[in-house]
């Protein structure tokens, strides 16, 4: 019988690996690597390449040329050949914080294939890594407790449909009979329900800001802002489909005119504390817009309101919505009982800012509250992350 | 008021994309593309390449030699550049199914740009596409009621941390007070508790075998089987270092001690029907071989035990644990009151196709009860997928 029962040998391991698939290319190089002293080394193995670079967010940036005019991208950097026929490069010393880079062999953009850390925003894929220290510390996976992240489905009546969301419920739901406070956090044009836990570090960030006493435990409803989406690119019937920012429905009010619906489910299947005081919404860039929007339509319901980079635009157009009209009347409503918390926050290089600054205007014009946060850089996912940070402590307190 | 309530326009739209991260680089190729007669077409960008290849699991296998033996490895096929500069295959008519590919550029092995649906098999990211009908149909999302898909954590006294696992509850779950039977499903050496989701797509299969009637909704459990991690890479705070198959604690019986809090931590919170006859346990490969010691060390805990490829070896090795001690006598007990269902399936060219029949051997000349199934190909995920569309409609009947 002792033949049948057994543990694998190292080779026997070895030979099971490389009979799954899974063994086509196991990454033989370090990259990249994160040093000591928070430089970064990138290695990448193309003996017949040219030229290897490396472009990513850590970089200083470089001035890109768009149908829509110059503006900042992320900068590159050559890697050279070392004596083993590697590619390398290291990075100055960079600040804590959660980086982004993709690899440029002879022009052609490229994943590392060393790192398997990869994510999506929209229709790109790009390598991150994680300088650690101050922000890189809250965005990174800590020996503290963990909350759950659920991805789960709602019936939207008004829309028709079931659609996907992601809930974070904090560590200590599950073995408790607590109730707890709920934020409602909205992504931007291009995203998706995935896009705060993924691009947004959101569980990371609650679990490190939760177990430090800095955030009281609460739970993160993350819904999908497209109102003709049910889900995610490739969670839905429509299959395994490109990504696109050119959907309808996005800010034509129906996300806003639907979004009860998403409280009622979350408050129906959750231990929740259902009032004002206990909820609060908050939302980047077209999610700002709808933040701004839910919580003036919906005056008694949310407490504490998160603008992070919103898309105030200048100008109306595309299709009228009743959530739209009366706006001035409805804000006054909103401000008559004015939220404990109603928060703007954009970077100083963000397209949106002037639109922003005329929003702020109008607030002080009406003596309406609120707290103003000014970063530096634009209309990027590392202030979104920041803000995230800073706004979740100040709720519910 | 007017000019600060806006929607977007399509200029303006297009501009906030660009100045957000995502648009280093848009896709602007339709790649691949699965035609409507199942050929499929890849293209890829690559204007200064000599030669562009793609390799993946839907072309003929070729023969790789490695320091263990030769094997059968994907295979290639050259793209060739169109009068766009674009570099174009379209495949033979391809059996449904879920694929992996990635590109070979001048022998540089890269992802698609254009495809940003990509899974992580141990150390390795690859594109992947689906051709509908058949196990395609099965494996995607359509348009059916959909389950929950949770990652939580439990503490493992036994093994002194707190562990990752992946909670897939039947679609209904939330709305009802139904308790539900539970199958516990288990990866195999260099996966985590996201292998069955990901690379297996579980999710997908339970919710269409659900909807078609042919499966019994139940509770699926994806623990993480590699008993010195707490989580899949990138999920602790080892950070984001590569991953291995080079584990400790894998087959020495530390996970299969252990795996009562488990089935505990599930009874606790959530509403199962918590029997013998409403548990199943089933793995692959390492994930199999824990399987089978799992379910004749608790003999009145397991009345479906499915073997996928399952990682029984000729010959004992390693450590030994108290769980592998007395196999004889434990088989009996177990076949005893045998299983309702003690399924073993593995491919034709497994390299653990011996150590099965051996396996069956010894459980023929005891005549103890199983249901073989032998299916074409080897120890790979098709494979595991086939077997879970197939075991999970004989559960729980």
């Amino acid at each position: 019988m002792k033949k049948i029962l057994t543990l694998m040998t190292s080779a026997s391991l070895a030979l099971g690996a490389l009979a799954q698939q899974a063994i086509w290319g196991v990454p033989q190089l370090i990259s990249p690597e994160v040093n000591a002293d928070n430089t970064v080394t990138f290695r990448f193995a193309a003996p017949n390449a040219q030229e290897v670079k490396v472009t990513g967010d850590f970089l200083p940036t470089e001035k890109i040329q768009t149908p829509f005019g110059e503006f900042d991208g992320p900068g590159s950097a050559a890697l050279t050949k070392n004596d083993q026929g590697v590619w390398e490069y290291t990075s100055p010393v960079l600040a804590p914080e959660l980086y982004s880079y993709s690899i440029l062999v002879d022009g052609l953009k490229v994943n590392d294939p060393s790192n398997v850390y990869q994510i999506r925003d929209t229709g790109t894929v790009t390598n991150i890594f994680i300088v650690k220290g101050g922000g890189g510390d809250t965005y990174s996976v800590n020996d503290v407790p963990h909350g759950t992240v659920s991805k789960m489905w709602y019936h939207s009546p008004t829309l028709g449909m079931d659609r996907r969301l992601t809930v974070y419920t904090p560590a200590g739901y599950e073995s408790s009979d607590q109730s707890y406070p709920v934020l409602y956090l909205l992504h931007g044009m291009g995203g998706d329900e995935n896009a705060w836990t993924e691009l947004g570090r959101a569980a990371q960030i609650l679990d490190n800001l939760i177990a430090q006493g800095k955030a009281e435990p609460m739970i993160v409803v993350m819904p999908n802002g497209n109102a003709a989406m049910q889900a995610a690119p490739g969670e839905t019937s429509q299959g395994l489909v490109p990504p696109t920012t050119a959907l309808p429905k996005t800010m034509d009010g129906s996300f806003e005119t639907h979004f009860p619906e998403v409280v009622s489910f979350i408050d129906t299947n959750f231990r929740t504390k259902p009032d004002k005081a206990h909820r609060a919404i908050a939302g980047l860039s077209m999610g700002g817009f709808h933040s701004l929007h839910i919580s003036k339509q919906y005056p008694d319901m949310y407490d504490y309101v998160g603008l992070f980079s919103a898309a105030i635009l200048p100008q109306q157009q595309g299709e009228p919505s009743p959530i739209y009209e009366n706006f001035d009347e409805k804000l006054a409503a909103q401000f008559a009982q004015a939220p404990k918390l109603y928060w703007i926050a954009i970077g100083e290089k963000d397209f949106l800012y002037q639109a922003n600054a005329d929003y702020r205007k109008l607030l002080d014009s009406k003596g309406y509250p609120y707290i103003y946060r000014e970063s530096p850089d634009g209309h990027i996912w590392k202030n979104w992350r920041i803000y995230l940070t800073e706004f979740t402590p100040m709720l519910f307190k």
